[in-house]
C-alpha cells in the first residue's frame, strides 16, 4: 500500500506546487484586453506596440519605468461638444452665482450667459471665457472649490445627451487605459483643462491619481485663516496648459519624455511630435471624431478640438489616426456594440 | 494502512495551503525597518504613525492611495554646507565656463566666483545667485543641461568630505523612504533645488522617480530645430518652490495634502503647517542639524537652512524635532555606526 499512497501525495504535492506558481505569477488570460476596439489596424498597432515594448528580448524593450504614456482629456477621453464640459460648468456657476453679482445683468460675456446668448459668448472668445473662469473660481480656496466641482460631477447632466458628464467617457479609452497600466504604463493626463476641475473625478472615472493628472492653473496663494491654513485661487493664470505648452508641462510635472502620447485636437500637436522624435518605439495617436450619429463629427472648421495641421502631418509622423466610426465599437460604457 | 497514508496527504495539503498563503502574502519579518536610528522617542513615533494608518482596524487608518509623503532635500535629505551643493554645482559651471565668458573677469558676482571671493559672494545675496545660475543654465536644452548635471553627481567631489555629494545623502533618510515606500506611501522630494538640477540622479539616490519630484524652475519653451522639437530654458524663474509657496506647488503637483512632511528649515514651516493641520493622523519631522562632528551643526543663525521659527514652534505644533547627534547612528551611507 505504500506505493500508491506515495504517488498519491506526489501527485497531490505537484498539483500544490503548479497551484503555488499559478497564484503566485497571476494567471495569464488570453482574453482581449481591448474588446471596444474593432479589430483592424488601429487596435493591433496598439498591441503590437506594446508587446514590443514589454518584452525584454525585443530590441524596442522598455524598462517599466520609463514606459510613460501621455492623454490628452477633452475630446480624447471625453466629448467636449457642444462645447468643453468645463465651459458648460462655468456657465452654471455663472448662473448660480448671478443672484449675488447684479451687475453681471448687463456687464459682457456674463450677460450673454445669463440669457443664453451664444453668439455674443462666441465672439467673446478666449479672453472673455477666462473672464467667467477667473469670476467663478478666483477668492475661492481649493477646498471649497473641489466641492463644488464634486457636486457638479455627481449631479449635473449633459444638455443633448442627459448624462453625467462622467458617463461621456470613451469606453474604447478606458480599456487602453487600464490595458497599459497593466503593462507597467504610468498613465498621466496632459489637459488643457483645470487641475482643480479634474482632480476631484479622474481617480474614480479613469483610474488616474491627482498626482498624475496635468493642466491649466490659476496662481494661488497660502494664507492662514483663523488660524487655519489655506490655499486661495487669485484671479490670473499661472499656466495654460496647451500646444507647445505641454511638452514644457510634461518635462517639469512628469520630467521624462513619454513613449506614447494621445490627443485629438491641433494642441495636441507638439505633444505627440515631442514624444515620437524621442529614440527608440513611440507611438502616437490622434482620435478623428467622425461619427455624428454616435458621438460628434468635426476636424478643420470645429471651434472645440480642431484638427487640421493634425490630419495633413498624421501620415508623415507615423502617428495613428483613430476613425471613431469605424474603429470604436462602443462610445460610452453601457452602450451596446454595434 | 490508509489513515496514515491520508493524514500524510492531509497533512502535505495543509502545508502547502500555508505555503501557498505564505508565498502570496509576502513574508512578514520582523527586523529592524530603521537601524539607523537610535532606539528612542523619535524612531518610535515614526513606526507608531506608521502602524496606526496602515492597520485597516485603528481609527487613524489612511488608505493607500492618500499615504502621500513629502521630503525637503537640501538639509532634509542630504547635506547643505559649507552651502547649497546646487550653489557649489554653478560655481563650478561658471569657472568652467568662465574662458568663453571674458567680461565676467571684472563682472559681479562671476568675478568674486572666478577668484574664490566669498565675502563678496555671500553679499551679492539671492540675486546674485539667480544671475549665476541664469547665466549657467539659460538657452540651454534640458537634454544637454541634464547630461551636464549627470557629469557633476558622477565626478565632482565636496570641497571638506572628498566624498561625492550623492554619497552625501543621510542613510536614516534613505531608510526611512524605505520603510514608507514598503508601507504604500507614495514618497515626493519637494525642494527648493531645482527640477532639472535633481531629477538626473534622485531615482539611483533616493529611489524617487522624476515625476515625484518638485522644485524650483525656469520658464521653458519649446522650440523645433533642424526639424527636432528641443525644450530650452531661458533667464526667467517660474516659480521658486519655498515657504508658502511649497503648499501651493504640493496642490498643484500631487494634488493631495501630504500625511507627513519632512524638513529642516524655516522654509519648509509652511509645508510642516499644511501637512499637519489635515484631518486625522498627521506627522511633520524636522531635521536639527546638531552633530559638529559627524556632520555640522547650526539652526536660527544659518545663511543655510536657518531653523529659528520652526524651534520655537515644534513643540506646539506636535512635531518631530529630529537631534541628528543623538536620534541618527549613522550619518552617511557606509560609515559605521557610533
Amino acid at each position: 500500500m505504500k506505493k500508491p499512497a506515495r504517488s498519491v501525495v506526489q501527485g497531490l504535492a505537484a498539483l500544490f506546487f503548479v497551484l503555488l506558481l499559478t497564484a503566485c505569477a497571476g494567471v495569464q488570460t488570453t482574453s482581449d484586453p481591448l474588446p471596444s476596439w474593432t479589430n483592424g489596424d488601429p487596435k493591433h498597432r496598439i498591441v503590437n506596440f506594446v508587446s514590443r515594448v514589454t518584452d525584454s528580448s525585443s530590441t524596442s524593450f522598455v524598462p517599466a519605468n520609463e514606459r510613460i504614456a501621455t492623454f490628452d482629456n477633452d475630446g480624447t477621453l471625453w466629448s467636449e461638444k457642444p462645447t468643453y464640459f468645463q465651459l458648460l460648468f462655468i456657465l452654471e456657476r455663472v448662473k448660480v452665482m448671478a443672484d449675488d453679482h447684479p451687475e453681471w445683468s448687463d456687464t459682457q460675456p456674463f450677460k450673454a450667459v445669463i440669457e443664453d446668448d451664444w453668439t455674443t459668448l462666441k465672439a467673446a472668445g478666449v479672453h472673455g471665457l477666462a473672464d467667467l473662469a477667473m469670476a467663478t473660481q478666483a477668492d475661492i480656496t481649493t477646498q471649497e472649490f473641489q466641492s463644488t466641482v464634486k457636486g457638479w460631477a455627481e449631479n449635473s447632466r449633459h444638455p443633448v445627451t442627459g448624462k453625467l458628464y462622467t458617463e461621456m467617457v470613451f469606453q474604447p479609452m478606458l480599456e487602453l487605459i487600464d490595458y497599459l497600466k497593466a503593462n507597467d504604463f504610468k498613465v498621466f493626463i496632459v489637459s488643457g483643462g483645470g487641475l482643480e476641475f479634474m482632480r476631484p473625478w479622474t481617480e474614480a472615472v479613469y483610474g488616474i491619481p491627482p498626482d498624475q493628472v496635468v493642466g491649466s492653473s490659476f496662481e494661488t496663494r497660502y494664507e492662514v485663516r483663523d488660524g487655519k491654513p489655506v490655499l486661495v485661487q487669485e484671479s490670473k493664470m499661472h499656466f495654460l496648459n496647451d500646444k507647445g505648452d505641454k511638452p514644457v508641462a510634461i518635462n517639469r510635472f512628469i520630467g521624462q519624455r513619454p513613449i506614447l502620447a494621445a490627443g485629438n485636437s491641433d494642441g495636441d500637436f507638439e505633444m505627440l511630435e515631442w514624444t515620437t522624435a524621442g529614440d527608440g518605439e513611440r507611438l502616437g495617436l490622434l482620435v478623428h471624431h467622425t461619427d455624428a450619429s454616435r458621438e460628434w463629427a468635426y476636424d478643420r472648421e470645429s471651434s472645440e478640438g480642431r484638427l487640421n495641421r493634425g490630419l495633413d502631418e498624421a501620415g508623415n509622423k507615423g502617428w495613428l489616426l483613430i476613425d471613431m466610426a469605424r474603429d470604436w465599437q462602443v462610445i460610452y460604457p453601457g452602450d451596446s456594440g454595434e
